[in-house]
C-alpha cells in the first residue's frame, strides 16, 4: 500500500518551515497548487522532521518486552549470558514471533522505520527464531522494514548441527550471514570465518559479525575478517558489530586496521556501551567508514536496559564519545539515521524528493535538542502513512 | 509547614503493598484505626515508593533550562569550557536565581527532594551565583532542600580576589567549601588545598572538591587531600567529586588510595560519565566508601545533556558500571537515594517510621524496572505534601 499525505509546517532537519508532500508513499517536490481534496493533511505545527530512525543492531527474537519484570540472573561473562539465555528461552517461553512483534511496535512508536535484527540460530531453538521474526516481518510489512541476520549466538564450530541450521536459515530468506567471536566463543577462528564467508559467497549475501573480543585478540580476528573480505572481493558487503578492539588505546594496533577497514568499505555497528572500549565515532566518520548504531538487546536475559528509542541511543553515543557541540550531537543522530541506512543499503532514504516517505516528527528547536531531550514522537510516518501519533502506535502489538 | 497524608496501597522499595501514614511531615507507624476525616488521602494504586531522589552533584546557578536552545560552542579542553562559560554567562544573561529555580522545579517533578549544588564563585560573577541560589533555596524551602557549595570554578590561586570572595561566600551561608583540580587548573596544589581546608577549618564546614585530573596527576592531588583530611581530623567531612583518577586501571596506584579513603571516610561523588574512567561503584560500596551521584551540569554551556532525572542517572550509573543483575541495578538506585543522603548527612532520611516524609511514587514492578524504564513520577511528596503529580510540578518555576 502506498499513501498520499500533505504535511504542513514542518522543519526538515531543523531548517526553515515548509510543507512536505507525499504521493504514493514517496516524497515529491511541492507543487504550486493547492492539495487535491482527497489528500490527507497533517499540521506539523513547526515540528522538526527527521528521516525514519534506523535500528541497525538489535535482537528482536528474544526481548522480554511486555512479559512483566523478570529478575536478571546471568553471570558476568559472555558465556554465562549465552548459557542463561538458552535455559530461560524455554523456561520463560520467550516466543520469537510474539516478542519480535512487541519490540517492533515499540520501535515504531519511537520513530524507527527500519530494523536490522540478528536472529539466534542454534541447536537449542533451531530455526524458531527465524520463523518468528520472518512472521513478524510479514505481518508488519506495511509499517516497518525488517532485515534479518542469521546469527549463531551459541557458536557454530563448537555446536554440531548449527552449520546446517545456518544454511537452512539462509534458504528461509535471511538477508545477512551472521557470525560471532571466532576465537573467544567458537574456538576456531579459521573454521568459523571460512564457514560464515562461505555461506555469504554461496547465497550472495552480506555478512555482519559480532566481535566482542577485546584488544589484541579482537584485532587478530579483525585481520582474518579483513583478509577474507579482500580475497572474496566483498568490499562494501561486510559489517563488524561492536568491534570493541577498535576502542583499544594503542593507536599502533588500531590505526592500520582502520585504514584497511576504510579501504575495503567494511561497516561498523556500535551500541555505544558505556562500560566497554568503543570505536571512536568521529574518527571513523572522518575516515569515511560507514558507522551505524543499534539498541542491542532490549530488556532481555542479557540485561534490563533499553526502550528501542534511537534518539536515546544517539544521546548515549554522544555521551560515550564526549560529543558536546551541536555539530557533534548532530553526527550522533546522523549515525542513527543515514549511518544505519548506509549500512543496511537502503535506497531512496532521506527527505529529498523521490525518497520513500519514512520520517518522524518531534517538537524540538534543533536536532541537538531532539537528541538531548528525546521528546515523545509527535508523528511517525511510514511510506506516507501515519503509523504513530503522540507516542502511541496506531498498529497493535500482540 | 508540615503536612498530614495517608497514602493507600503503595509498595515501599518494591515490597508488599501497604499504607503509609504521614503526620506533621513525618512517616509514622500505621495506626489500627481509620484515618481522621481531615486527613488527605492518596491512592497509590500499587505503585512503588522510593525515598526522595538525591541530586548530590549539580550546578543550579548556570543551567540554561527554559532559555531556549543555544548552540554549544565550547572547545574540547576543560579550560575551554571554563572560559566559554565566563563569556556566555554575561552575553546570554544566565541569571542564577531564575535558572536555579527552573532547574530545582525540574528536579522536583522528577522526584528529587534534596540537592547539593556547587555554585560558582569567581572574579567574573563575584557572589551573584550564591545570591541567586540562596534566593531559590529560600523561595522553594517548603518543597526542596538545597545545600550550597562555594565553588571556585575558575580557580582561586590563579585569580586574584577569589580567595576573599570564597570567604564571603562562606559568610553568606554556603554549607560546604568547594575546590577544583589543584594542579591542572589552579597550578598550585599546596596553595589551593591549604586555602580550601583552611576555610573549612575556620568556618567549621565540610569540603567537596572537583577532581577531574586523571591518572598519576589526580592520584597525587588525592594524596594531598587525604593528608589534609587526616591532619585536620576531618574524617567523614570530605567529598571528592568525579575522582576520575580512581578509575585508572592500575590497581597498584588506585587500591592504596581507596584504602585510605575508606579509613578516613572520604565520600566520592560521581556523575558516571560514559567517556571517562570512573571509580568502580561496586568496589567502593564493598569497601564501605560513601558514594553518591549527580547530574552535573544540566543543559548548560558545558554540554547539552541532562534532564535532572536521577532515575536516569541511576541507569547511566548502571550502564557505566556494567550492572545487569537486579541487585546491581538496585545498588545504582541506592547510590542515588541513600548514598546521596549519607554524603549530604541527611538525618531522618528513608521510609522508616520517624523519617521525614520525602518520597516518590512510580509505576513499576520492581526497583530495577523503575531504573530501566524511568516512568513519569506518579506522585512526589515533600514533608508530607504532594509537590508533583503525574510528572507535573505543583509549584511554579519562573
Amino acid at each position: 500500500m502506498s499513501h498520499d499525505l500533505l504535511l504542513r509546517n514542518v522543519r526538515p532537519l531543523g531548517g526553515a518551515a515548509t510543507d512536505l508532500l507525499v504521493r504514493r508513499g514517496r516524497i515529491v517536490a511541492l507543487e504550486g497548487s493547492e492539495p487535491a481534496p482527497e489528500l490527507a493533511v497533517e499540521d506539523g505545527a513547526g515540528a522538526l522532521v527527521i528521516p525514519g530512525l534506523v535500528e541497525a543492531h538489535t535482537h528482536l527474537d528474544k526481548s522480554l518486552w511486555g512479559m512483566g519484570w523478570r529478575r536478571h540472573q546471568a553471570g558476568p561473562r559472555l558465556i554465562d549470558k549465552i548459557e542463561t539465555e538458552r535455559r530461560l528461552k524455554k523456561e520463560w517461553d520467550i516466543d520469537p514471533a510474539r516478542q519480535s512483534a512487541r519490540q517492533a511496535v515499540q520501535s515504531l512508536r519511537m520513530g524507527t522505520t527500519h530494523i536490522r535484527s540478528h536472529v539466534d540460530v542454534d541447536d537449542a531453538v533451531g530455526l524458531a527464531g527465524m520463523e518468528g521474526v520472518l512472521a513478524t516481518r510479514e505481518a508488519y510489512a506495511e509499517v516497518m522494514d525488517i532485515e534479518t541476520v542469521a546469527f549463531p549466538q551459541s557458536g557454530v564450530m563448537v555446536r554440531p548441527g548449527v552449520a546446517a541450521l545456518m544454511e537452512q536459515a539462509m534458504r528461509m530468506g535471511a538477508d545477512v550471514v551472521g557470525g560471532l567471536d571466532p576465537c573467544a566463543i567458537d574456538r576456531d577462528p579459521k573454521g568459523h570465518l571460512d564457514l560464515v564467508f562461505g555461506l555469504a559467497e554461496r547465497f550472495g549475501k552480506p555478512v555482519d559479525i559480532h566481535l566482542h573480543e577485546p584488544g589484541q585478540l579482537g584485532c587478530f580476528s579483525l585481520e582474518l575478517i579483513i583478509e577474507r573480505t579482500r580475497a572474496l572481493g566483498m568490499k562494501g558487503q561486510v559489517t563488524v558489530s561492536h568491534a570493541f578492539c577498535l576502542g583499544d588505546p594503542d593507536a599502533g594496533l588500531v590505526n592500520p586496521l582502520l585504514e584497511q577497514i576504510a579501504a575495503l568499505d567494511i561497516a561498523i555497528a556500535t551500541t555505544a556501551p558505556a562500560s566497554r572500549p568503543v570505536p571512536a565515532a568521529a574518527t571513523l566518520r572522518r575516515m569515511g567508514i560507514r558507522l551505524c548504531a543499534g539498541s542491542d538487546g532490549i530488556r532481555d536475559t542479557w540485561g534490563p536496559y533499553g526502550n528501542a528509542d534511537m534518539l536515546e541511543r544517539a544521546m548515549l553515543l554522544g555521551l560515550r564519545n564526549n560529543f558536546r557541540r551541536d555539530e557533534e550531537v548532530e553526527l550522533a543522530l546522523d549515525i542513527c539515521t543515514t549511518g544505519g541506512a548506509a549500512v543496511m543499503g537502503l535506497r531512496d532514504y532521506g527527505l529529498a524528493p523521490g525518497c520513500q516517505a519514512d520520517f518522524v516528527l518531534v517538537e524540538a528547536e534543533s536536532l541537538a535538542e531532539a537528541v538531548a531531550a528525546r521528546p515523545p514522537r509527535k508523528l511517525v510516518v511510514k511510506r506516507g502513512r501515519v503509523v504513530a501519533r503522540d507516542g502511541v502506535a496506531l498498529v497493535e502489538a500482540p
